[in-house]
């Protein structure tokens, strides 16, 4: 096969590229300049409708199935061979922004788009893939389209989880899919040679770097607590302290030696982001604390070992009070395949896009994913880590550099031998 | 001047007492059970001249001043001597008890009543008091009545304080003492010969000792701090914990700090009570936290040496933070009057009531008057301590010691010799 000098990314056009983020913020569009696009809703199914309109532009081939997943299809030179799948989701946060899901789908869009106008079909088929309900905030919790696709939970359970106002999944995705009739379904959880994910960072770390390319090496593990410690309320002026139920002293025992056990390594992100007092008056020994503990760290044995710690401390430290610990939260950490983030380092270096390697702190489609086929993502800087805010904002050059880095890796794997 | 073997306390009648604790109740009564009678209102207002009725009947006299304190004057043999002063205040907090304040006069008129009934008058006259918004719940701070009386503050300053519908003290009080019209003005601050204020102790000690009088040794002395944490926001996933810069990690640290510096003497009163976290959402560092010390002991030494501790905890603690520490209140312990306490115990021992020394955790009256004449306070137990509440609860028969104690203190002090 002839190589030629030029690489699919100098066909990325980064302005048709962020014409597209703007276009599609205007369904749900909030007067304070953010998104409000909930899954599975009328003005979804309008941003849908349009993103089937430029794939059919394109020669794209829309598909769909029982969760109302999108995907647009780029036939390859040999339509056997498992596709390489790419995108993310479009519904949105209530006070959501214009980038967060919708960059890793229109990025996608537009590198099946700039290979189309390079001009040499890929191997393998590639297809556009829009999930849906990923942030759960319409339906709770979110990742349905890909855990449906993946079978994590199958569509039965799926469908049966209901909106605030009594709408079922199963309801609002017919009601979308009654809208695309010209669209034909296809099973749910068909093989995939590779499954690729462009997202906004949602966090600091890229900004702070100063580095436009994120090689995600994997979702942290995750455990998340609320803590209750009931003592009893007493007088400030007369209550001995040694005879004192104060529920806000033993949490913070708790809380101090949790932090401290929690110092090493240094990339253990412990968080106590909620703490609430009762009756919180000043002159009353506090009856009651209640407060969260957020933990992640990349690696299951430091989450474990810091989980057992907590649960260890927190009967420790309680001192004369109650304590009710409950686990709310449990996500192992994942590490991305190697062969993908490979590619996707590679791809940045060749076009002499700085990157660097960072874990993912949120969930994605791709944790789903990971279990299906060989998955990675891309990060790419977000202004101050701002996300699920209409202050969300992404500069126009990291949206670029992100597609061009996309779709350079997207050929690599689309043009390599199966299997990959 | 003939002995006889009867004391005063023989003519305390306890089933008046505690039906004039009812009927005083009735004033600004709650649905459940608890009383609202704001300083200086409508209610406090029918109160009060109840209690004028009641002194008219034994041949009181009444008399007020610019403030509207009340005084009822029951004339001994020298009304050229100053008088012996006792009483408490009348005025509620909105989710007031029967008990708080309430006791305080009305046990200072039986104690009257019982002295008359006895048959022989005293060498000094004796005024019942109830001093105007000592609760500082509708005018803050309290203790105007005894603040303007004695001189602690001036009347012009504490006429200008409003409540929260802008009326000032002054309006207040002019328009009770405008129902007044009979009721003769005195000028602020006479001479008095001796204090004595009975109260519930609003606290567990006496409950606790199975002791029905505490002869009260002074008031603690006291400051109360608010602290400002500042930090920065950051997402619990991504941020550092070395870069963060963590408010309520910091107000721990402090916290801890500070508690352990207070721990001895163990009644050393250290309490956080309140503390308030921004944004407080469990998955967010937190920006800021805002707490409450309460630290009080009855010697001034240990309280100020335990304030320069936690002015140096909150600097050394604050770690990458800003800390605002501001000290709202101080007030100096003060130790009562040896002579009163001393007669108050006789008095108790007398008749056999068991008593104890106990301090005083809040403010009370008193406070002002100790710097004005030698003065004293009695304290009777009051269910679990709980008070400013509708569960406010004193047993009949600890008022009825209370008073019992109180009138013989009082004929103890009134027919001393002058100077007491």
């Amino acid at each position: 096969m002839p190589q030629t000098n030029r690489r699919p990314s100098d066909f990325v056009d980064g302005s048709r590229l962020w014409d597209r983020h703007m276009a599609l913020a205007r369904f749900g569009a909030r007067e304070d300049g953010g998104v409000d696009r909930p899954a599975l809703s009328g003005v979804e199914a309008d941003a849908r409708a349009q993103i089937v309109a430029w794939g059919r532009e394109l020669g794209l081939r829309p598909f769909t199935d029982a969760v109302a997943n999108l995907f647009l299809r780029y036939e390859g030179r040999d339509p056997s061979l498992a596709p390489i799948l790419v995108g993310s989701h479009i519904d949105s946060q209530p006070t959501g922004g214009k980038f967060d899901g919708v960059f890793g789908v229109v990025a996608a869009l537009e590198a099946v788009q700039a290979i189309i106008t390079q001009g040499e079909r890929p191997l393998r088929s590639i297809e556009v893939v829009a999930w849906t309900n990923e942030e759960g905030s319409r339906f709770a919790p979110g990742m349905t389209g890909s855990e449906a696709f993946t079978g994590t939970r199958s569509a039965k359970e799926l469908f049966k989880i209901q909106d605030a106002k009594g709408v079922t999944i199963q309801e609002a995705a017919e009601a979308v899919l009654s809208r695309d009739i010209d669209i034909p379904h296809r099973a749910l959880g068909f093989p995939v040679a590779a499954f690729l994910e462009a997202h906004i960072e949602q966090g600091p770390v890229l900004e702070k770097a100063g580095i436009p390319i994120g090689v995600v090496s994997g979702i942290q593990g995750t455990r998340r607590y609320r803590v209750r410690v009931t003592g009893e309320a007493a007088h400030a002026g007369t209550a001995l302290r040694a005879e004192r139920k104060d529920a806000l002293m033993a949490a913070i025992r708790m809380i101090s030696a949790i932090d401290r056990a929690a110092l090493e390594p240094a990339d253990t992100m412990l968080t106590v982001g909620l703490l609430n007092v009762s009756p919180n008056a000043p002159s009353v020994v506090p009856a009651e604390a209640f407060f969260s503990i957020d933990l992640r760290h990349p690696q299951d044995e430091i989450v474990d070992q810091v989980d057992s710690e907590i649960r260890r401390i927190t009967e420790a430290e309680k001192g004369p009070c109650e304590v009710a610990l409950t686990q709310i939260a449990h996500a192992r950490s994942l590490t991305f395949a190697t062969e993908i983030r490979a590619a996707i380092t590679r791809a940045a270096q060749r076009i002499d896009v700085p990157s660097m390697d960072i874990y993912s702190a949120a969930g994605h489609d791709a944790r789903q994913l990971h279990y299906w086929c060989p998955t990675g993502m891309i990060f790419i800087p977000c202004h101050e880590g701002i996300s699920h805010s209409p202050e969300e904002w992404a500069e126009p050059e990291h949206i670029t550099a992100g597609a061009r880095v996309l779709v350079d890796t997207i050929w690599d794997l689309a043009t390599g031998k199966p299997p990959l």
